[in-house]
């Protein structure tokens, strides 16, 4: 017997984020990719979800408005990536649905490696108007063994031409190194059926 | 002041959905996609979301496992369409990531349109083994103003590539009626960064 059909579910990210909430601006691009690379690094050391984060800032004075990570295994929910974690974190504090809504400041997602299938599709509905990450390319998936999912062959160009500047490239090293780390500590790398 | 920094959030379907709830088993594709399409209707004509809905079901037997509406805007989260909603249900009901894991019967998603490139993406991530929709194409953009977003150009031999069965066309024309219909109710059309 299955349990009653469901109809509401809860997804929270892991306590030990709480440190990371008295950050309240950070400047430069740079700033932002070392806090979140930060958290993609703590969540699997944590074993609190993948080596993944993303934040929401404001674009033009870098306040933090939310802070994600991966949390699919630990939620038992495909979808909680660090990037739905942190767009659908940041619309319910702003009480909206459309982080680009007028009257609001510019928002920008800053993302620890390029967006999968999934994520990629949800940044044009969530209202950001740029996407920061720290690289992109196959070799993540010839490391960990992830799979990215069908990722459109033009993503870059499909957000720009929905007016989201797409900026790669920073802290590229940083970044990677989380990933090497990740692979060398034998931690499960999961898949839909594969796992 | 912004409140301080969320870490949680909660998704819900509406409470006449519970009407739906006594459904155990439905047989064929028809009666599934019939019961989705009455689902997709029930939610616009409540003004609990927009006109989408999406069943999990066991692919054999057709038991219902998790029914999703589309809540992007009665809970203010770009991500909570229709099939995010029944996936992360289902995944929460069987707690597991992964319904295809294995020592579980096969998992159908049946949806009354094809999905947005957001779910499109989630698809592979959720272990489901085949898909089932009513129609497809840029119809319904042209009719109710509704983006899909940058959809993959090969979606669908993308998701049988991956061993996800895709079956197109059943009950298209009753599916089809719900977006007329909703149309014509002249109700909000909403789209990030131009609603």
């Amino acid at each position: 017997m299955l349990p009653p059909l469901p109809s509401h579910f809860e997804l929270n990210l892991p306590t030990w984020l709480g440190e990371f909430a008295n950050v309240t601006a950070l400047a430069s691009l740079e700033e932002r990719m070392r806090f979140v690379v930060r958290a993609a690094r703590r969540n699997f050391e944590e074993d609190t979800g993948g080596p993944f984060a993303a934040g929401v800032f404001e674009e033009g004075s870098g306040r933090l408005v939310a802070l994600g990570v991966n949390r699919v295994v630990p939620t038992n929910c495909s979808s909680a990536h660090a990037e739905v974690m942190a767009l659908s974190l940041a619309q319910r504090r702003l009480a909206t649905f459309d982080l680009g809504a007028s009257g609001l400041p510019a928002h920008q997602l800053v993302v620890n490696w390029r967006p999968c299938a999934m994520c990629f599709g949800a940044i044009p509905w969530s209202g950001i108007r740029s996407l920061v990450i720290a690289g992109g390319g196959p070799e993540i998936e010839e490391l960990t063994g992830f799979d990215e999912g069908p990722i459109h062959p033009n993503w870059s160009a499909e957000l720009e031409r929905r007016g989201i500047v797409v900026t790669d490239g920073i802290l590229r090293d940083e970044a990677w190194q989380v990933f090497v780390d990740f692979a060398k500590s034998g931690r499960l790398v999961y898949n839909a059926r594969k796992g």
